[in-house]
């Protein structure tokens, strides 16, 4: 059930709507808008009778939810979320750039990169603390002594600090030393993982699991925001395919798609999404050219002796040349992906 | 690094190899056999030289590994793996079947289904009491009133417990009430999961991923077996392609092909690898043929009443009728199957 | 626009039938069965009013037809379709066996095989005359001198002779020198080829295309039968997915599929659907147990130097076993197939 | 085998390369690029000895080719093919547009969009005269009438007529009436057909088949280079996938895996690619952005009435919009995109 408030409606009429939800034992989520609140609640079994709420004062309309979700929804919240990250923001006008190796291996490597992340101007730093990795006898990150690297990057170069959480107590350790929870593409329906992200007060960035339809994918971040956070970034990362000549095929059409359904920022991995270097850069003018909110790019400074993804890390140099030709199609993109995420675009 | 025992190696030899093993820091993972002990070698970064191991009494063989995997390997065993469950067993000459509702959803329901279970000769009951949904706001489980019921089938019916552990707390309370820990599709590259799997002394049952490669299914019973625990069994569940007739593929080529490179127990899933009750008894058949140890099956006592998956439930009556049939393909195909695991036909 | 005529119903009534429906511009397709005859209507624009068949003589019922397809279906045969090749059938009692080289290669060759295949007791020889390969520069067959040895072997060991039609002029070829005629996956939806085969007198064996819904299968069935060939039997051979142990993903939960929608054979290929020796004869197995009415294997003398897919072939010897394993397995299967076709089986 | 002359090699020296080429049973494919001509031989069986072609006037250098291609390789032609249509070109400077509708319905329909086809600049029209249906019962095209319709649209508005091929015969009717011999997805691996129009005098746009990887699609162009067909253009148009939010995935890295390895242009089919209206033109700027050298666009005066593919057809002033925005963004990536295509970006 989702209960839209008239564009007049007092914060004293939202207050009352949202208690009554709570008394009734559901969950109330208010999301403010550009021209009224609307309001979610989950937590109940079955239907519920909307009715005792029509009646009450600036309540506008109550919608029945037929769809597999709510929170994330264009109907609860027709403009796009903008994810406020200190200063920066994903979402927004900004095109976000996040970059840095796949995982932080020494001081030197992590603060060479930064110093080139720093350069482009762009304003988050991704970094592995933990890896996830298909074999148990694969490299598997520095762990604590990677947090204390991460930690002096973030004050250095004030870069904010993007890192993939494995299990749930890495989330406190995220929320103590970091910016941004990445929910990586193995851990999509690890639902534990999901809510208790959900009960953070940082933001979450959600990468698509290898075989995640775009329903699944969306309830994930459904799973989070039922929780209480509403500062979900999704990220498209390309999905298992038939095909060999890259990693995964990125699936830039999941963008317009998103757009079309629900509220919530979307960016693209082109550097997952292919696996190779010579075509990150390429995936990448795509992603911004398709209307996604920003990217997330592998750049490491020795390419050929990172201890993992080498093969589709950027050096300094090509990265430098990424963001200028990204930033010259965004400039292009930008005045038409803003109509199409407001659903002007026929 | 596998060291091959001679055949005549005494205990004090073994104990010998295993105690330089660790004495340099690695772990040391015996695997007794039919005719020889080899023992495998974790926990090193990067090749270990073997020449050490060579001259040491009772060693016949030191084999350098170079593929991804170690443990799992027919080089480390040359017999399969007889999985104990008390008095049952999987992998060996009985075909072991795992039967029982998606969800425990009531006392009533799950004795009727228990009851079916038993009377068709089956050992195991599965019943999942925490559920991972796609949808935060579909029935989770009944959890801890799950876990009550199900100990007291076990203890009416004398049927061993098989239940997925969604997280890690979830472990221990199967150690406590169950005797099979299942590690979901979803969750089958959730590598924190399946180390605490690996350190319980129950059998875990390892489900491929929806998008696993051979490979990376397998390297995940392989976290598994580096902790310590060698009870692995495989279970293939289909996976996800373009097909719209099935939820999911069943790729029965998984079971020749397991059998080509590893010692351990595989079953197949043909509820969770089709979707529809009327191709359940019909894959059933196809898994035995294939050379399948084993089967699990999803019964429902009503199936259009279930809360989870009931469209590919099968009745009580359907369920008898489907080992009466597999039972009967076994008792033609075992001797064959048992020549293919041992290597033997071309 | 299906016509259901009354069990006693005249010839003379479904004449009637038969003229009304050519008078007003289509055309009918009657299906006798064991207890009626139903008339299968093709070549409206459009939904045809069909009342003015209801009063007929003889008539039964007149349903209107809103799947994609008409004369595939339970709905116009009830009975499962036994197409007969000379003394020999497919889909009935007997196990269809299709067995031999990929390609013709040499008299000697070819005679080899042949001599493994009639002992074994099978009634079809496979062997391609021209050869789909994925490369111009690879070997295309023997073409009109493989004809010579085809027809010899037909004559010397009185094999039914199966072989690949790529273009339409082959068929005329086909139908001159061979028994049935084989469209490959490739050619799947090549539908010009698929109505030239549609208008031949003999049986025609239709591979499913390797990213083939169901759906696109059983209507490129369709386009065959629409022209009046209704000898069709169909080839599960495995389709493409993202797997790497297999050339193919063999998917056989498309037999119960079919046999829930169509009255019409279906058949296994576990060469193609595998495309390792070592898993042909284990999905062989599986083939028969699901329900397959017969199975189609590559077999070299020396598979070794076979000129195309010989990875995938089976030497007389492991034939043979396959043989004698299929049989065993299709003994206990065959009684609660039938029942499955029949629609029996909830 | 691959014979690449000196910079400074004359007229006579080429043709006497040629001329021995053929002495010795071969076929030569001369292709002259900006510094060098460069000599392909196919008619071989198995390896040549080209020792005796390194001593003749005028060679640099005889390269023995390993990979299954020859024709379509960067080693062969390192500058990129332009494809030239009357006073159009493919793979040059400008961004070729090919619009038009699905199929040719009538004269009123063809020509209302056939205006704003030539109002948008574009210098293609596409639609198809025979179509390609999975059904037996669709609409299939309006055949003879279509081309009627076709010849007027291309005396009208002087626009390239690009229409499909589904059988040989179709070809020498193209080559009387179009322009560009489209060879469509579910006939990609139609040999005899590619072989038929790679005997044409017209360029063929070859589309990706449904379930192709890389290397079939490149040797799908070569089977029409080896007839002596130069002028093939490449079209990506999504591949089938587990996908459900789209008909197909535009698998846009393959444009630039398609530039490291072959001089052909490549273009990019945003509506099939989708299969949605509202899809289509962010994919198509994606197509642009990542460097395809043209676009294939459904256009239909009243997508709600068309009889096929409605559902991905653009309005005229949906395209009209579209023009704008890809031109806009080819400004901007026409710079990097043709480094990129020399190999001149890391």
């Amino acid at each position: 059930m989702l209960i839209v408030m008239k564009p007049s409606a007092s914060a004293r009429e939202i207050d009352a709507v949202v208690n009554l939800i709570e008394a009734i034992g559901l969950r109330a989520h208010p999301m403010p808008g550009a021209t009224r609140t609307a309001i979610g609640t989950t937590g109940n079994q079955g239907p519920i009778d909307g009715r005792r709420f029509e009646n009450l004062p600036g309540v506008a309309e109550v919608i029945r939810v037929t769809k597999p979700y709510k929170l994330i929804t264009l109907d609860l919240r027709p403009e796009k979320t903008i994810v406020r990250v200190g200063d920066a923001t994903i979402g927004g006008k900004e095109l976000a750039i996040i970059a840095g190796p796949c995982a932080i291996e020494s001081r030197d490597q992590a603060f060479a990169v930064a110093e080139a992340v720093q350069q482009s101007g762009a304003r988050f730093f991704r970094g592995g603390v933990w890896k996830p990795r298909s074999s148990p006898y694969a490299f598997q990150g520095l762990g604590e002594k990677g947090w204390e690297i991460m930690a002096e990057i973030r004050k250095t170069f004030g870069l904010k600090i993007v890192t993939e959480a494995l299990e749930e107590p890495h989330i406190s350790l995220i929320e103590q030393y970091g910016d941004v929870i990445q929910i990586g593409a193995r851990s999509m329906q690890n639902f534990s993982l999901l809510r208790k992200a959900g009960r953070s007060k940082l933001p979450v960035l959600l990468k698509r699991g290898m075989a995640a339809t775009l329903e699944e994918w969306l309830l994930a971040a459904e799973y989070i925001m039922a929780e209480g956070n509403y500062n979900v970034i999704l990220c498209e990362r390309g999905v298992r395919t038939f095909a060999q000549h890259t990693r995964n095929t990125l699936d830039l059409a999941s963008v317009p798609a998103i757009r079309r359904i629900s509220h919530l920022p979307v960016i693209v991995d082109p550097s997952h999404g292919t696996g190779s270097a010579y075509m990150v850069t390429p995936l990448a003018r795509a992603g911004v050219a398709v209307g996604a909110d920003g990217l997330m790019v592998e750049v490491h400074n020795q390419p050929e002796l990172a201890l993992s993804d080498g093969a589709q890390a950027l050096t300094p140099s090509e990265y430098a040349q990424l963001i200028t030709e990204v930033r010259a199609i965004r400039e292009v993109a930008a005045p038409v992906c803003q109509g199409e995420s407001k659903g002007e675009h026929a």
